[in-house]
Parts: C-alpha cells; structure tokens; sequence
C-alpha cells in the first residue's frame, strides 16, 4: 500500500496537536488586569513554545523518514499510530507544565517528570519506527537503505537525551524544561546528519 | 468519483477524534497536589487508551476498505458520513467513561452502555458499508470482489462483541470495558485475515 | 490553479466543524446521576445530529461542485473563504440550539432564529459560488457547464426554504429546527437533479 | 523534497486554526437572556471575523507563494513552521480581543497591542519565507522568479501596517483593531499585484 493516507492521518494528527495547545494560553477572565495577568504567564508560553518546536521537528524528522519509505505495510501503519499517540497527547503534559512548572517542590517535579517522559515515549516509538524499517528494508527505498542504520541511531541519542531529562527533572525541574526546548532547536538545526542525506539520494532531487 | 476527497474527510475526522481525546485528560487546577491527583485519574487513562486504539485499528480497517475501493457514488459516501458520525463521536463516550467509569452502581453502568453501545453503532455502520459494497461489486477493484464477504462478516463478527459488551455493561461494567479494549488488540494483530489479502491482491503491491 | 489545495482547506474545516460539534454532548459532573441526566438532554442529540447532517449534506454538495471545476481562480477562491465562515461557524449556533432550544419563550426563538440564519448564510454563500461558476463558464469543465443554472436553482430553493424556516423560527421555534432537519435529509435524498447529473458527465466515470 | 506534505500541513493548520475561533463566541448560561446577551456581544463576532478574514486571507497568500515553489528543503520548511506558529496562535488573541477589546483603559490597550503584534509576527515570518526563497532562486520555478522581489515588498508593506496598528494600540485600542481588519480587506482586493502575475506565468494556467 502506498503511504497517501498515512501522511494524511499523521499530518492531521499534528496540525491539530499544534494548534489545540493554543488553548491552554492564558484567558483571564473579564475583571482581570490583562497586562500584569499576561506578564505572569510566562510558563504557559515557555511551555507553548517548547511543544511547539517539539511537535514541529518530530513533523520535520518523520517526514524525512516518510520520504524514504516506499510501501507501508499494515505492521509498519501500527507503529506509526503507537508513534502518533505520543505526539497527540503532547498537548497534556504542556497544559501541566504551564500550570505547576513554576511552583516549586513536588508539583514542578511531577509536572517535569510527566513531561519529560511522554517525549521519551515519543522518541522510542520513532526508534521502533526506523528499526522496523531497518529489519524490512524491502519497504525503503533503495538508496536510502544505507542510511538507515545512522537514522535509528539518531533517534536513539534523542530519546537517551530524554530519559536524562526525566532524571533531572527529580531533581531540578526546570533544567529537565530546559533540556527538553535544547533537544528541539537542536534537531532543528543538526541537519548534516544522515537521515538528511538519505532522503536526497531517495528521493533523487533538491 | 475517485474517492480522494472521501479519504481526506475520513482522514480528517479520525485525526481530530483522536486529538480531541487529549481535552479529557486531567487538567487539575493549580491548588492540586498534582503526583496523586494524576495517580488516582488511572480511569481517564484507560478510557484514552482504549479510545484511541479503537479509532486507530477502526482507521487500519477503513484504510483496508477504501483500498479496495475503485469508485465512491453518492450512496456510498452518505454511508461513509454516517460511519463517520459514529467516529468523531467516540470523544464524548470516552469523557463519560472516565468521569463516571469507576463510580459504583448505575452511573458506571450508563457509562459503560453508552460507550459500548457507540461502538456498536460504529461497527454497524461499518458493516453497512461492506454490504453496500457487495451488492455494488461495480464500485470495487476486480480482485478484491471475492474477500468482500469475509471482510463483511469480519465486521459483523466485532459488531456482535460490542453488543455483548452492552449486555454485559448492565452488570459487570468493568468489564464491558475491557471487552471494548480487548476488541481493539484483537483487531490489531488480526491480520491474516481475508481483507488483508483481498487488498494485497487488489493493489497489486506490499 | 489546481484545485488541490482549496478542496484540503475545505475538507479540513469540514472535518474540524463536524468533530467540534462533540464538545457540546452533554458532560454532567461527577456528582450527577447520570442516566437521568442523559436522558434530559436530548436536544442536545436533536442539535448535534441535525447540524451533524447539515454539514454532511453541504459537504456532499460542494463535492459535487468541486468535481465540475477545473480551475479555481482567486476570486473563486475568496467566495469559497467566505462559503467556509458560514460552514466554520455552525458548531455555535448548535451550542445554543442545544442549551435553549427547549425553554419556552424568547430564548427558543431567539436559538431558532440564529440557528436557522446561519444556514440561510450558508445556502446563499453556496448560491453566490455556483452563480460565479456561471458567469465564468471557463473554470468548468465543458460537459458540466450545461449544469450550472439547475445547480444554482437547486441551491436557491434550498436557501429559500432556510428564510422560511428564519420565519417560522418567530412563531414556532421548534418547527424551525424541524424544516431545518428535514432540509438535510431531503438533499440527502434527491440525487437524481441535475448536479449528479453534471458532475457523472464532467467526471466521465461513476 | 516535493511541497505536497508541507502543504498538507499547513492546510491543517489554517483549518484548525479557522475552526478553533468559534470556540470563543458567546456562549452564555441557560439562566441568560439570550437576545439581549447576543446583542451585546458584538465585539465577539468582530473579533471573529477580522480573525477568520485574517487568517483567509493569509491563506490565499501563501497558496500563491507555494504555487510558486518548486521543491523545499529543510531551510525553508522550518521558516514555514515559524509561520504556522504565529497562524496558529491566532485564536488566543483574538479571545483576549473579544473579552477585552471594549473595556475601556488599559485592558483594550493590551488586548489591542498583543493582537497586532502577533498579526506583525506573522507577517514578519511570511516576510522572511519570501526573502528565504528569493536568495535561493533554484527552490522556485523559473518563470516566477522575476516577482520574487515584488512578493517581499508586499508582505514586508503589510508588516510596516501591522507595526502602524502596534503604535496605534497605545492610543486608540480601537483604531488598531480596525487597521487588522482593514488589511485583510486590502489584501483580499488587492490581487492585480506582482505575486498574482508571478503564480499565472509559474503555474502556466488560470
């Protein structure tokens, strides 16, 4: 089967995810003073900001992936939808993380530790993704077979960052925030990698 | 009519129902101890879950259909609505369950039926859409006219647990719930079946 | 321009519309009983399924329309932005349908009243797309053009009978919501006009 | 890389973002009088629709930039995300528009200077996609490469008018709000431009 329909319902599933954290932006109610109500939500747009850019690389990362893929057969399709749990529920953990990040003690941690581990869950799921494709390598593109093994294993570095995340988010959670915005501007930006290449050679123009 | 912009609303809806399931996660105001508050929301959890592994496994199921699918009429697409009226509604069913699910006496009961009773309807409408296809052997690739009636019976197969889901609602509502869950691995790892094929044979590719 | 894009941006309004209308199911707190609680609040099902099927129908019906055109120029482009607003908007007056729909008095006339001028809206947004089709004849594909003035006529008829219902909406609310149910199920129906017509000729296969 | 997922993605958005608006239209109690609440509630709806017309027109523009676009790469793929972003978060100052936007003081004030700065955001990021692509011409088809320069001169005007609308919150909340509205009206009319000329000649048909 070919992979219209999958990048349909996973396009879907992240234009919805990025737009429904909006809602958790602060909406003061009528007696309030907008401007020192708004100027006290920061967390709220701290925590926007880092989904957003969160939501927005995996899109970048998995339409990569995508693009190297040539057939989706019905086992690959489950994964997808495993790895599109992960994404859709990020709004959640978001709405935590603007509401408790910011008062200390237990709540900041548990919110962290929430937040934290549903990106750790989304980075495993995109590494069960590349290593279903890397033991079936007959649904890849030719070309980009070769850089299958480098793209499993970036998404593993992501997904290790994050469990240290977790970690320190027992124990600063501010830091385990932190980390989880660094990861994201830096996917972003490490572009020279292999998964970037691959997706050149398969697709065989840019 | 080809059956691309029919794919894209199904598409659609399924992406949004499973992204709307996000709002029914729990959203303690700030004052919560958030660690037991989020430990004791084990029911909302479990209705996400199950929810959105229904509409999941219900869209591997719609995407094996619509690829055997040569052309849409008018009367297929009014069926397709109202299978997709029976899908988007799955958030509503899913809050109730989790606001209600483990109360004792009726109001788990009425949780548990009216949940179990939407994915009834759902899994009728989807048998209808099979038996219009049957009768309509014209609108469905060449090759996959002969899985058409093992497909249907599938469908009816899972109708017929969701109705013994209800009738089991009225007494044990846990496990009404559980059924529904089970229905949705089940249909998950049940692949060898006759839809399966008759859509490897019908798109000529996997 | 293809019309690509603009059928994405339409299908995706359409599923949003037609899935936020879930948000307004009745969702009592966990203190209620929750039975009688539902069985109360049927004109929320009554709101929900009419609008549901509005939406459906409409959704039918610029399929239809979309099949005919073969280029979509801005200025179609800008009447089909404003055909959207009225679409995007239906979720609302459902919500009020919903809540005030059964008090007596003026609140009932007044949901009726802006429930109903929505759709009016609506039917003369889709009056104003097919008259623009018309008057520029080269957007559509040859054998569909002979179509056009049916399709409009069909598409005044249906707006006129919304200015009715707007009417009746100041003396009998209830009769209002029941004209506009009634529309839905009666364009569900009646395919054997002149656009199925139309578009099975412009699309050359059904 | 071709634009058809990208621009899968960014339809969503603008779907969502579209649809999400009429989330924050007036829904008042069952106990409200609901004529007279709807009566009052016009700076709601004029929110809405300089929003919903924003956000149309916005669309309308970036259609013809990626009609215009021959492949994308990475690059320019993350300048398009930075854009979503300030799309999608438009429905949040437009509730804060809505509630506040008639308070007299420093409330309007606010309410007013956060809508024109994302609006000036968004235009700031549709400024950089164009000047992205216009120093990589290779990403564009030939013939439109001559309206490249025209294409920033436009969006980078609209940017300049936003900015007015900023300055002017200070002074006449009101003002500002119409010089939104205004530009959506502007830009909707004013298509005899170079971008206009420049999709034509890449596109070959109209």
């Amino acid at each position: 089967m070919s992979t219209g329909r999958l990048c349909a319902l996973v396009d879907g599933v992240f234009a919805i995810a990025v737009t429904l954290l909006v809602l958790d932006l602060p909406r003061p109610p009528a007696s309030a003073a907008l401007a020192s109500t708004l100027r006290h939500a920061w967390p709220s747009y701290a925590a926007y900001l880092v989904s957003f850019a969160t939501i927005g690389v995996i899109w970048l990362e998995h339409h990569g992936m995508m693009s190297a893929v040539k057939v989706a057969n019905r086992r690959f399709m489950e994964r997808t939808l495993v790895f599109l749990l992960t994404v859709s529920v990020i709004p959640w953990p978001t709405a935590l993380a603007a509401e408790f990040g910011r008062q200390g003690g237990a709540n900041a941690r548990t919110a962290a530790v929430v937040y934290s581990a549903i990106l750790f869950a989304m980075g495993l799921a995109f590494v069960a993704s590349w290593r279903y494709l890397r033991r079936r390598p007959e649904l890849v593109y030719e070309p980009a077979r070769g850089g299958l093994q480098a793209a499993e294993r970036r998404a593993l570095a992501g997904s290790a960052a994050y469990l240290l995340a977790i970690l320190l988010a027992f124990v600063v959670p501010v830091a385990a925030f932190a980390i989880d915005g660094a990861l994201a501007v830096y996917f972003a930006l490490s572009r020279s990698g292999v998964p970037a290449l691959m997706v050149r050679a398969s697709a065989g123009r840019d």
